[in-house]
């Protein structure tokens, strides 16, 4: 009997009525005779009272900083939390089923609290109670080190744990449940005509994750893609096959062929475009080195990089613009830090060795009258810097231009 | 330098103000030389939105029935979110603090879920905190099987968890700091006159809290007492010494003399008195085996038993009467079950060997004029079983007669 995954967000666990419909797709698993792994997340957003906010916000109003080790102490409880509600639920329903922590499902992280990796899954617990006939119901975004601190597994945490467990467990398909019915050729509420994919390649989502589509964490599909799992992405609330990731080549029956040069659109909005100029040339006074070192020092996230003699440019959060001015003041070069910016991409690996993809971006943006202030390029993606307000607009105009 | 446990209830922790106060006792062990290793049990009361209560409420809104092992899951988080609370109280007065589970405490119980007994307390984890110079903070209450069953240890927990920990750390004392200035010779809601005690020993307060005495855990007490460990109880909201609790011969510095036959005064409402009559002899027909197999396989707690050859009493919570009836019934002998009665007993190790004891009970009864149902006696408590409505006046009668 082949083993599913099926991994719940928060909103699907917070309400009753939300919950009987997780019940129905775990039920629907059962009677097709798979053995079934439930990964759920923290109920709800913040205000609800066992929401992971909530549970920050408590701790924050005593003492604004919280450490990393307590603060994972506290928030693995939300999800523990979720995991005995959905036991209760599917009991409920007749079905039997067992709860239990990252630790006890057998996940063992680094020591990195509050982004901890993945090291090890020992998956004999949940093989044995899965061999008892029980539903495993799984905390998701935790796990302890190998002498049990407890970690959490930071952004995407549970569709991590989904993955990691689906390796473990030689699973035929990991099934992350959304509130959309797939991956989707673009963001419906920048493009309206965007619509869901079939099927996408492993490179593919994880480039379009990367580059801020938000279904399914790329640390989680890095980790099904090395083992060659596949993941379902599909709604929680509709009946749709949703989109199925897969690799290029065949995996048992599974095969994903591209037809098309591009696949899908991602963005990411609120960036801020940085341009450190110089009349020395920054290769050989070592500066280009002492830049990069600054930002990693200060942990800012740096995209979109294009280092040239005397000019460096990259794009960061906009959030961080200050923090950003503040430490590269030190260098005494020419900075300038410029926010409103949205970085918009095309993703596709049958772009891989097609000549003219981006005169076609170009021209597609051109046509909409968009103006392209940065861009970078890899074998499966090219990203375009435009002005925030602009977004919308170059979205729609390469979604008419490569997806219609 | 000297290792003292603190233990605080669920309202201590439950406000800012409270905490407060908890911080201020910590403060001061720690001024005074000690490393101090603190127990907290869950926030507050049900309703509130982190109380143990509230969470397993939440549980039972989906299925009435929770299986033991998901209880407790869902139970231990109560304690682990009151540690990490209380840990960022300490921080904000610049303490430096740490928050264990149960589990990282190195609590190992056996696999009773909901009522776990403590097996071992490995304290390796806790030390190499104390030395680092760390306030270490535990979560009460819970602990883990050896293979990583998480598990809680029914009522009085924390208490239990304080204790343990006392005895495993060989710490110079155990503070269980309630809501009343120590124990008391009788419950001052009950009795005006009663006063806190400055010492009573293990044996003692074991006795009172078995007859009703709230303010100790009993399995707590004699935890300490084989480790002889001493334990104080004393008020988070005050500042007296509170009452001493340890051996009736010296431990180190530490003695407990006695030089009144009566040390205090417990009660127990709520009791309903089964009387079995027959005109067999029920010792020849094996009929007194078979009516305490069947209280036990029912899982009814008896108390204050006599039996005789044609005639067998003992009482049983009134919560239960119906229950009693029913199993009672299939022996066919004639039962009754009479509600509406209460405990009132004196409690003393000096009682010991003293004549005259019971008639001075008696005497203080009767002037007051309140008739006894049944009684028991041991070597250092004398029970009598009054009508509930007398309870009240009983103790304040007894406590006149011995305590004045």
């Amino acid at each position: 009997m082949g083993i599913v995954v099926q991994k719940f967000g928060g909103t699907s666990v917070s309400s009753a009525e939300k919950r009987e419909q997780v019940v129905r797709k775990i039920k629907h698993a059962v009677d097709e005779g798979s053995r079934v792994v439930v990964v759920v997340s923290a109920m709800g957003r913040a205000g609800e009272p066992y929401a992971t906010d909530t549970l920050i916000g408590l701790a924050r109003e005593i003492s604004k900083q919280i450490r990393p080790r307590e603060l994972d102490l506290l928030m693995s409880c939300g999800e523990i939390i979720s995991s005995v509600i959905m036991v209760q639920t599917l009991r409920s329903h007749g079905l039997d089923a067992v709860a239990l922590t990252g630790a006890q499902a057998g996940i063992v992280t680094d020591y990195h609290f509050n982004n901890a990796h993945i090291k090890e899954v020992h998956p004999a617990k949940i093989l044995k109670l899965l061999d008892e006939g029980k539903i495993v119901v799984v905390a998701g975004f935790q796990g302890a080190t190998g002498d049990g601190e407890i970690t959490t597994l930071g952004r995407g945490g549970s569709d991590t744990t989904a993955a990691a467990l689906g390796v473990a467990l030689k699973a035929d398909v990991v099934e992350i449940y959304t509130d959309v019915d797939g991956v989707m050729t673009a963001d419906p509420r920048m493009v309206p005509q965007a619509k869901p994919l079939d099927t996408l390649t492993y490179q593919e989502l994880c480039e379009m994750a990367h580059l801020g589509a938000k279904v399914v964490h790329p640390r989680a599909v890095e980790i099904a893609m090395e083992g060659r799992i596949p993941l379902r992405i599909r709604s929680t609330f509709a009946d749709g096959p949703g989109t199925l990731v897969a690799d290029g080549a065949p995996i048992g029956s599974i095969e994903i062929r591209r037809d098309k040069i591009v696949t899908g659109l991602a963005h990411l909005a609120g960036m801020a475009l940085v341009t450190i100029r110089s009349k020395d040339d920054l290769n050989e006074n070592g500066m280009v080195l002492d830049v990069f070192e600054i930002m990693a020092d200060s942990g800012i996230s740096v995209d979109m990089i294009q280092v040239a003699p005397y000019q460096i440019r990259f794009i960061i959060d906009e959030q961080r613009m200050e923090q950003a001015e503040q430490v590269l003041s030190r260098t005494g070069l020419d900075v300038t830090i410029e926010p409103g910016f949205a970085k918009v991409a095309i993703v596709g690996s049958g772009m891989r060795g097609v000549p003219g993809v981006m005169a076609k971006m170009v021209k597609g943006l051109r046509q909409a009258e968009i103006a392209i202030y940065h861009s970078v390029d890899s074998h499966t993606n090219i990203a375009c810097l435009v002005k925030q307000e602009a977004m919308s607009k170059a979205l729609q105009a390469l979604h008419f231009q490569f997806l219609n």
